[in-house]
């Protein structure tokens, strides 16, 4: 549970990994109505893309590494917001069965000049492949923090 | 089916809606693993929470763009490649019942100075609500499109 | 658990009953990749519609009537095929929030001409909405069911 | 977007194709509730089933047909309405890791005499392995659909 | 449809059974959030973990048992409560592909002391691999069943 | 992430919650294939239950216990065990709409007699209604907790 004033600029962290499934991406096609043949059909994928067999949706893993973030439990409790991503880069494909973590640091940390009583901090995570560490996705995603003492309630139960 | 050719600089598309439902918020922790309370216990939202209810996650608003775009055709049996997003910028937060479409346009179009045979597109598409017409999420969708008489095979098929 | 002799002509049956959910219609469209606005859409159906919102999907109320009768045990170890289906009709449409069930009757049975170990059932199902027991499909299913006494064999841990 | 007067009695189509894979039976036993052995239990499967191995559901073989079809765009924006099937034919087990997809003919269209701003089209549809060509399914699906130039809104936004 | 009367004590019954799958793991995970990266990480599972790769959340084993179970009938149409579980013992590790049925036995059954028109039943179920028959996990679970001449209602008509 | 010497007895804490929707008990019913009546048709829950409407499958309201103590972290990168329940009580009922969590104490832990590099901690957790803090379900959980220098590896990434 961290609080604007608990984040230091600078600050690295790993995430858990995850196994990338035949279903994630099913679900995935399901869920988000993308259904483009390069992520849902073998045959095609094999014959016309440049990868030789279904990839993964870029925007899953992408949103995978929120939820891999999560589990670390800095904003369990704290109303912390997402603002926005800036320079998302898809740099090599994920296919089934590859397993990815995330690599995060702090690159910047300012209170907001619009509310005093929250912080902006901003993350690079870079998404990795487990068995051979190269890097598929990098992005910086811009959070909007509460400060520790500042006017925001927060969940005292949890 | 759209290759590189057929785009052209600063032409604008509408794709359908989507109604977002508890199901689907449901659903996108479950696949993501992004239980944050504010997507998932009312009861912390109503308190906590500076909307006073349950947010959608800000990643499946962005996630379903691609779906409500592939559904216009462009990229069916064209083997386009998604290399990034800039500046995604969450405006205004989406609840469950909002409607949702995209509208977008093509703000950047030249060739590949690393693969001739590939042009880069760059799409800007706004997410809005179809009551009031507010945008609720806006950013740049960099692809890859591959030129009409490249050497690119396609699916004949479809 | 009915083998062909266990079924009689003209034998009627009465399956439980299902609430169709939003989460229902969500997950169908999903997994299908039907995504037509008139099922996902709620702002389109309400101005575009006939019916003046979403209606569920014509194949989901088809899909779950072999769900429900699975229910009743026929076919519960005994190694029936599907072989078809013919005259579907889509009498009514079903909104989310009905609770349909199905009345069916055996209006056929025969010893296949093609393998003498198997008959051929066609069994006449009508699904109807729980509250005001109007029709809103109908169809004839075809099955290829076992003999009892055939060569076919059987789970017979179930 | 095609309404009754753009399409053509014998006009033919291919749709998109798609791998069936373990997660979409999973899903499909799931939410139709059809857990019937055939499809759920593989040692089962292997002892008592004709065909040695867990089969693919016949219905969800067919309800892929509607959503690889929905992705020609067709009735995108083009409230039709689906009235029934005719001949639903399974005529070979689907397996999973098989990519199935569908053939379509128009074999007949005429103005419905009930509703004279709508026409009745008749759509033959198969569905084929990718692998060798053979047939798996086959159906004729009704459907109404509204004439350009009646009274039936549609969507202008889409 | 078994009511108090009908169920006898040491009555034992087999239910099918069903073969665990990759997505089963990945739904189990998303819809309970136990991300725990001994079932969803294949990397660090293989090197962390007592079992040298990824292992069925027990609780996935243990809910799919009433699933089964249903799958006989007996509460089908009968208003049971499950009121509770004793001894849930966690015995061997399942893992992706294994096919698993339980075996039950009634190991007592008494009239309710605070509401005579019910019945209090309890069986003993035992979770068993297909290919080797060796136990996975053991519990008892207790049932409010209603007594045939009581005044429950049922549902009259399935 | 906590080794069996980071855990104290009598240890109280209280586990974020979750508001379960109807996705949920779709979702639950499906992957079980638990099809119930009292849990999927609103109609017969109306007539025939005692609660006069649906309710969530116990086991879906235990089985959330795990997902939401595992947001704790406890047993991030730890790899604990978990060997069975204890007294698993369903105390009053949950409808769709219900924000439950759990408040947890550790009432045992003692060194594994047949492995002296484990532990066995035992864990009371209570399912709690936020709106009134009824107790809905109580359990035990038992669980084999690696000591901190034992052989047992960990996750040194996570």
């Amino acid at each position: 549970m961290k609080f604007y004033e608990d984040i230091s600029l600078n600050e690295r962290f790993v995430t858990p990994g995850r196994t990338i499934t035949e279903a994630d991406v099913v679900l995935f096609a399901g869920l988000t109505g993308d259904y483009n043949s390069i992520h849902t059909d073998e045959v095609y994928s094999k014959k016309s893309s440049i990868y030789g067999r279904r990839v993964v949706h870029g925007l899953f893993t992408f949103s995978i590494a929120e939820g891999l973030f999560q589990r670390l439990g800095w904003f369990e409790g704290v109303p912390a917001v997402s603002i926005g991503y800036e320079d998302v880069r898809f740099i090599k494909p994920v296919f089934i069965g590859d397993t990815i973590y995330f690599i995060g640091e702090v690159v910047d940390k300012r209170i907001s000049t619009k509310k005093e009583t929250w912080g902006i901090v901003r993350i690079r995570m870079e998404g990795k492949k487990a068995d051979d560490e190269s890097t598929v996705i990098s992005f910086i995603h811009a959070y909007l923090v509460p400060l520790k003492n500042g006017k925001v309630s927060t969940n005292e139960k949890a």
